[in-house]
């Protein structure tokens, strides 16, 4: 039989450290090839579509994502024992998926910030800002955070919940680059089609993680985000080049720096200060958390 | 909370009659252009797929089946409401997949088939032409069945098994023939690539089922199959035509007669005695079904 887990069954299985160990994991076997994850493929009905993301792991499992653009709402990660081809777990919620991406920053974060980097600057409150905070904290213990979004009461209600959460210094401030100066770590996590801070703001030596939009014409940053990095990259170059409209550093002398995370963690591309990490879901990564949550791989 | 049920839970929740009397629904729903169903998507996995086939009906709900070809494992099918997105219903395992289009030969069966048939004969013992008998002697109680495959030892205990549940007179047959000879409803059930019975055997006013394989180069049956039906009807004249190969009519001139079953049912085509029905399982209805059954619509 099945188990098919809630959103409120997610933080009694596993925790922060916990999600960003099987990220990196998961991250790891797509760059070794044993994690398979073609590309996304979506129905059309009429005034939204269903959005089927798979993944395999050899003879262990396969599984997929489900999602809609109609109501946006609750998701479904499923995964079959791949000796038998049994349903094995089923996730439903939002939070898996959130976890994942958060935790995929997370793997991001601990490669390439500084390993004393303490202070970080968060511009964007939504579940995204939320859960990158859940999975960097758990990699660099913060000791100061400042937070920034363009909504003064969702920004003082995130820096309140956050401070309660982690017991740490969070505070809200009135422009983004005031959370950006003199952070370590700093995460763009908005849904904005422009550029949300000036770059100078940035401190040479710091690591950036951009969750939001990243496409020609609608960008949380633009291309001097690229320019200050010392490195690019993300945690899939297939999906991030298969972007329509295309990714925003296509045409630019940066498209050809992007490496995969995979090869940041295996050695095979050079660690950096200064690097820039373009967050864009590792397909099959949402079921491959939930494979090992319910013992699976 | 979402309902959640197994192969074991769907006896309790609906009889044959009933199913057939949703998936009636549901194919009049499609032909009204109320259910909408896309064609089914698949990604790739290496040695198999993972297939999708997705359905909504209106603003009441929308939702999916899914099912693979690495192992032929468990299917899911999942509901939402659509009044929220969130997930309302999951039907875990094969049965419910069998029972729809079990149901949906039903049907046919019963839109077609001479009203007073009680005579059967059935080509195939697998799961398909198990549901089939079920389904058809809820439209068209039965007093005989002759039933014939290649296995001598299946297709007595398949007649064995169905006169104990259904309390009728099954006998297993030598040839596909002995099986179709006298039978007012004739049903085609097989794995089979090729022709498995000589159409002369079948009376011209009996009413025939194909469930099995349709496509050129790989059919139970041939043309001649057609030539004797007064009408050729399908579930879905959409998936009929995209089939890859191509339908075994496709190019010969019994292509362009091939109604759909919902014009038939909604009056708009003529009803015949010596019809054929070549069933491929309209999209959605999977979905409709468990809709019905977790009381969305």
């Amino acid at each position: 039989m099945a188990t098919v887990l809630t959103d409120a069954d997610l933080p009694g299985l596993i925790d922060a450290a916990g999600t960003v160990a099987v990220c990196r994991d998961a991250i790891l076997a797509a760059h070794r090839g044993e994690l398979t994850a073609p590309p996304r493929v979506h129905t059309e009905l009429g005034d939204g579509n269903l959005i089927y993301t798979t993944g395999r792991l050899g003879d262990k499992w396969f599984g997929y994502r489900s999602y809609d653009t109609i109501k946006g709402g609750e998701q479904l990660v499923v995964v079959h024992d791949g000796s038998d081809g049994s349903v094995a777990g089923i996730a439903i919620g939002h939070d898996l998926g959130r976890m994942r991406t958060g935790a995929i920053g997370g793997v991001a974060a601990d490669a390439l910030a500084a390993p004393t980097a303490s202070v970080a600057g968060i511009i964007g409150t939504g579940p995204q800002a939320w859960m990158q905070l859940w999975a960097i904290n758990a990699v660099r213990p913060l000791s100061r955070v400042r937070v920034y979004s363009r909504n003064s009461e969702r920004r003082h209600a995130f820096a309140t919940n956050a401070a309660e959460r982690y017991g740490i210094d969070v505070q809200a401030v009135n422009t983004a680059e005031a959370a950006a100066e003199g952070a370590e770590i700093v995460v763009l996590a908005t849904s904005s089609g422009e550029s949300v801070l000036d770059t100078a703001a940035i401190d040479p030596e710091a690591f950036v993680s951009t969750l939001g939009p990243k496409q020609y014409g609608r960008a949380e940053f633009d291309v001097s985000l690229a320019e200050r990095a010392r490195l690019v990259t993300t945690d899939s170059v297939a999906q991030l080049h298969d972007y329509d409209p295309p990714f925003v550093l296509a045409g630019t002398p940066h498209e050809g720096r992007v490496v995969s995370l995979g090869s940041v963690l295996a050695g095979e591309a050079p660690h950096s200060a200064g690097a820039l990490f373009c967050s864009v879901g590792l397909a099959g990564t949402e079921a491959y958390l939930l494979a090992r949550l319910v013992g699976l791989a």
